[in-house]
């Protein structure tokens, strides 16, 4: 039985995105969000199998018409009175390295548009559900936490666009803190500063010794500490290095 | 005669956009770019009445094909041999202040359109000019420099979009400022953080005793000594507020 | 039995030390350090008397010599051969609002003589042992966490003395940090941004809601949450503030 | 003849501070502070030889009791009427590189001491004078400027004494600029964030090409173009670094 409580995670991978499902599939049913099924299927199937509740819905964050799709499913799947306990905002944008002269207007806007765009849609369409479960004095108050990066705080040279994007959605998750706090809802933005430990980056870093890269269970450890804040102890922003990471 | 070496600037309005052509105006010519001819015509027409050397091209700075244009026309008016100087972004974008859910996708990504957007074509069109320019050994390092303000730095409540885009824009001169510096580029960003002393915002701050407002000339000279910052003592940000000015 | 595992507190008042070594007692002996035994005093009974392990000394941390003896009676109780697995600078010196020309040498560097002097002593003696427990590989990296405010990110008319105290202590942490970090301890910093909810605030933020107050049990949550995270991803800085605070 | 305006500079060595000097010499009688005659003796007699008006006051600025001496001495010299038009604080303190469990007590308060503790002494016997300036409605608002570094914004492995020591100061700087600001004068805080070309750095940054570092000059200009600045435009803080140094 699915329960009536659930979690949405926008942008799920290989990395953060999955490991913040498994933990927040701990306590609620999990809502996940990725462009393509196959980010999904398979963790959706693992979760389930291990007696917790998961629907995949294939979700285009960059479209407000996706988006508003997915959340018409998740009220057609939970029902109009279930409670959002928490949204994770982690859909990332294809970021490009490449020198400022050669990057694309696509390859500069890429980030913004599915980073920040997307949160917009995303933030837009789940904060009135938050709101109301910030009426039901529910346990953990309700939380939308968005994923920044090193780029979030710095720009750089090569990371023009990326930097861009990243800066904005963190302008974004700031400000709904500040409109959205003193109404129940805790928005916190999560700068991951360090290489996270997935298949893709399985040759990175070599050398760096042990721990170097960041485990993403560790992450969705973080995300769960968040959400449990009351919110008398509503931490806005926290960063998370590997121990060895330069900064 | 018009001089070969020019100062671009683009957002030309009654305020910052209008006291920096004046300023660079004493030194080279000025072309003065704003999506309409009313916004520059007196402007043009006043500087070269006194002796100066300026022009006025109809840009709307969110689109790229409007940006190449004028950039186009500036080539033909001066010649491919003619040197920038200085390139000032002033182009604001339309913010407005409203509760983050009743904002419109136009409105929460205006400011981003034409502040970041329009900020990233306006720098690749510059930039080869201005690294032109940096070979030349010029008297003032070549500088591009970006107009700021409070949201840069700060998200707030009812400002989500303004302070996306202004976060964006700032992202956008600090990672032009550390690719472009050690080519001999200046990229600055200045906040301005108050209420500037233009006709519009005439009745703002009433009883806020004088010198309330930042006037536009105060600005201006801010613009110009940064560009005439020698490259061992490039400036990158600057924030610039009336005494007065609670922050 | 005492643990041979403890954690020292140093700066236990009855607000955040307090909370911190009542959480930290749940796994380890704590050791309680505060300038009189009037402060550590009941809660020694209290955690002692619950089964857990807790001695106090009185320590003055604005004196080298003062705790260099607590540190002494620390090995004199625990053996060379215990681990200490976290350490909390708490301490907080005594800060006042005033006028700045009004403010006497000693109210200025007040913060700073115990805040940051102290917490020089405290970490030059406290670090040698974290690094000691970081080759033992043990469960939790050994930890090191400074209280700060929101003086330590802002400097206010009135509050020079203050924020110079707390700015000095997050370089401190930031230094350390990076310095100890890839050494296996995490040095961590907190911003307290809010009037914790003790005795001696009861009267403030009338009027101002439910929760307006920081719970001191709610830090302490946090100080725990960072000393559990493994060096996969250490946070440096963590911002608290209660969900109606202006920030 | 002496002008009965004046800008005391303390800290004055053979880079930055004598720059300074030199600049504010131009238009005002300038007052040099330094530990030792040996540091400004030479440049006084150089600006008194130039047609200028320069006085040197052995101080050391870690001492109260020295300070307070200072402008006795300077009252005595220009009388109580006379114009205090600027102050600059540029007295650095002795850091060190060392690391951080080496760092004996005088090694880690150093220059807490001289650069903070300091400031504290000079800005309270400087401000009084520049509030009554500010009443006089001269020309450019009363100035008092305070020299950061790298170290001001970012702690670092080895030196956390420094950071210390520089976040301090600059807490300092941004509250007196918000006590201050309201009531006329200018506080401005200077981040120097590169190696200044001076005889002691000869030999450093060989090979990183052309104006590697910082000239002492153009350091010198930023803080003229600060004093320069009109109430309703005063920057707070400012950046400056090489074009070619990492930041």
């Amino acid at each position: 039985m699915t329960s009536k409580i659930y979690a949405v995670i926008a942008g799920v991978g290989p990395g953060t995105g999955a490991a913040v499902a498994r933990k927040f599939a701990e306590a609620y049913s999990v809502v996940l969000l990725a462009r393509s099924a196959e980010n999904y299927e398979s963790l959706v199937g693992e979760i389930n199998g291990k007696g917790g509740s998961a629907i995949g819905i294939s979700t285009d964050v960059s479209s407000v018409e996706s988006v508003k799709n997915a959340f018409r499913v998740i009220d057609e799947k939970f029902g109009k009175d279930a409670s959002c306990a928490a949204a994770i905002f982690n859909a990332g944008g294809k970021f490009v390295k490449k020198p400022f002269l050669e990057q694309t207007e696509e390859e500069f806007t890429g980030v913004f548009d599915v980073n920040c765009k997307g949160g917009f849609y995303f933030s837009q369409a789940v904060l009135p559900r938050l709101l109301k479960t910030a009426e039901q004095d529910y346990k953990h108050p309700p939380t939308l936490l968005f994923t920044g990066a090193t780029a979030s705080v710095r720009g750089s040279a090569s990371f023009a666009g990326f930097a861009a994007g990243k800066f904005a959605t963190r302008a974004l998750a700031q400000s709904l803190a500040r409109e959205f706090g003193p109404r129940g809802v805790h928005v916190g933005h999560v700068i991951v500063d360090g290489v996270i430990d997935i298949p893709r980056t399985k040759d990175w870093l070599q050398g760096a010794g042990p721990d170097a890269k960041i485990s993403a269970d560790s992450i969705s450890e973080t995300y769960w500490y968040l959400h449990t804040q009351p919110r008398s102890a509503f931490s806005q922003e926290i960063d998370i290095r590997p121990w060895v990471e330069k900064w």
